[in-house]
C-alpha cells in the first residue's frame, strides 16, 4: 500500500493525490497540520529532513519527496493510464505547464512565504492578498497562452500540468482571485471537475479537513 | 544547432549551459538584460510568453520553457551521456534534490520576488539579504541530508540535481551566505568544478557577462 503524508490544504499534496486517482491507486493519508507546524516535528522530519509535505511512502518503503518528483516517479512506476505523452516536445510543454504552477507562482505564495511577509515586514492581509493575485496573475497570464486544443491542458487527456494547475486555481479561488481573464483555464478546470479522480481529490473532502 | 534564450547570470539558464555542457551538444545563446527588463519586451513574449528566461530553441524550431522540462527533454532527445540513473527510485532522489532547489529555494529569491520586497515592503538591503539567506538555509539544510555517498549530488557522475544545485551555491555564494554548515553541499560544488561541462557554465564565463 501506498502512503501519503500531506494535508488537506496543500496544494502540492493535492497534485499528488489527483495523480494517485487518476492511476487508480489506493494510499493511505497521514496528515501533518501546516497551522500547527506540525510538519515540522521530529518524527516527520526524520522521514523527510526538508519537512515539507507531501511525501509519498512506497510499497517497498521508500520515501519520495518534492511532488514533482513523486508525479514522475508515478508516471513511471505506474504507467497507466499515462499522464504524459510519447512525443519528447510534448512531454516538454506539459512540464513547462507543469513548473509554471510548481515553481512561479505556487512557492512564492504558499504558506511559509506569506507567514514570512507577515512577520518580517508587517504585510497587511491587504497587501498579502495583493501579492498573492500578482504572483498568480503573471503565472497564469503566461499558461494561458500554453494550452493547448482539447478539453485538458494539453489534449483530451489529463496529464501532469492538469494535476498541477487545478490545485493552484482551487488556491485563486480561496484568495478571491477574480478568473474571468483565463478563459482557458477556467474551461480546463471545469473539464477536470467532471473527472472523478479529480473532484475526489478536493480539499474539502479528505478526511482531515476543516469540518 | 540549438539556441539557448537566457542571461549570465539567471540561475535557471546556468543549469541548461551546464546539462548541455554535458551532454556535448553546441548551442548559441541570446541574452536578455534581465536588469533592463529585456525579457519583457514584444520579441521574446512572443517567443516565450512566460516572459522568463530561459527557453531552448531546439533543431526543428521547437520552443521549450521552464529550465527543469529542458532539463528533462534533453535527457530524453540525448541520452547520452545520462544525466539520470535507470532505476526509478533513485530518479525520484535525484528529482527531489533538483526540486528542492527549483521550486523551494530558487523561486522565492530571484529577482522579481526581491525586487517586490524593495518595492511594496520598503525593505532594506539587509532585510533583503536575511530573506535570501534564510530560503538558502532551509533549503541546503534539506539537501545536505538528502545527497548520497559519491563525488556529486548521487553517487559519481553528474545528474540533473547537480545541474540545479551548482547554480544556487554560485548564488548562496553571490549573496555571501556562509557555507560551512554544509559540507557535503561544498565537497559536491567543489567536484563540479573540477568538470569541465560545469567550469565553462560559470556565469562570469558567458560572453554576455559584465566585464
Amino acid at each position: 500500500m501506498l502512503t501519503l503524508h500531506g494535508y488537506w490544504r496543500s496544494s502540492a499534496a493535492y497534485r499528488v493525490r489527483i495523480a494517485l486517482n487518476l492511476k487508480g491507486l489506493s494510499y493511505d493519508q497521514v496528515t501533518y497540520d501546516l497551522r500547527q507546524k506540525a510538519e515540522k516535528a521530529s518524527d516527520y522530519a526524520a522521514l523527510n529532513p526538508q519537512k515539507l509535505v507531501p511525501a509519498l511512502q512506497t510499497e517497498t518503503g521508500a520515501i519520495l519527496t518534492q511532488s514533482l518528483a513523486i508525479l514522475e516517479w508515478l508516471e513511471e512506476a505506474h504507467p497507466e493510464p499515462a499522464l504524459l505523452p510519447e512525443n519528447p516536445i510534448h512531454r516538454a510543454h506539459i512540464r513547462a505547464m507543469a513548473a509554471a504552477v510548481a515553481c512561479d507562482i505556487h512557492p512564492v505564495n504558499n504558506l511559509r512565504i506569506l507567514n514570512a511577509l507577515r512577520g518580517e515586514f508587517n504585510a497587511s492581509d491587504d497587501q498579502v492578498n495583493q501579492w498573492v493575485t500578482r504572483w498568480i496573475s503573471d503565472g497564469f497570464d503566461a499558461i494561458e497562452h500554453l494550452i493547448g486544443g482539447g478539453d485538458f491542458c494539453y489534449g483530451d487527456a489529463p496529464t501532469l500540468a492538469d494535476c498541477c494547475l487545478v490545485p493552484q486555481v482551487y488556491n485563486a479561488q480561496r484568495f478571491k482571485v477574480d478568473l474571468s481573464p483565463w478563459p482557458k483555464i477556467r474551461a480546463v478546470a471545469e473539464a477536470c471537475d467532471g473527472v472523478p479522480a479529480f473532484y475526489v481529490a478536493r480539499p474539502e473532502l479528505q478526511p482531515d479537513a476543516d469540518k
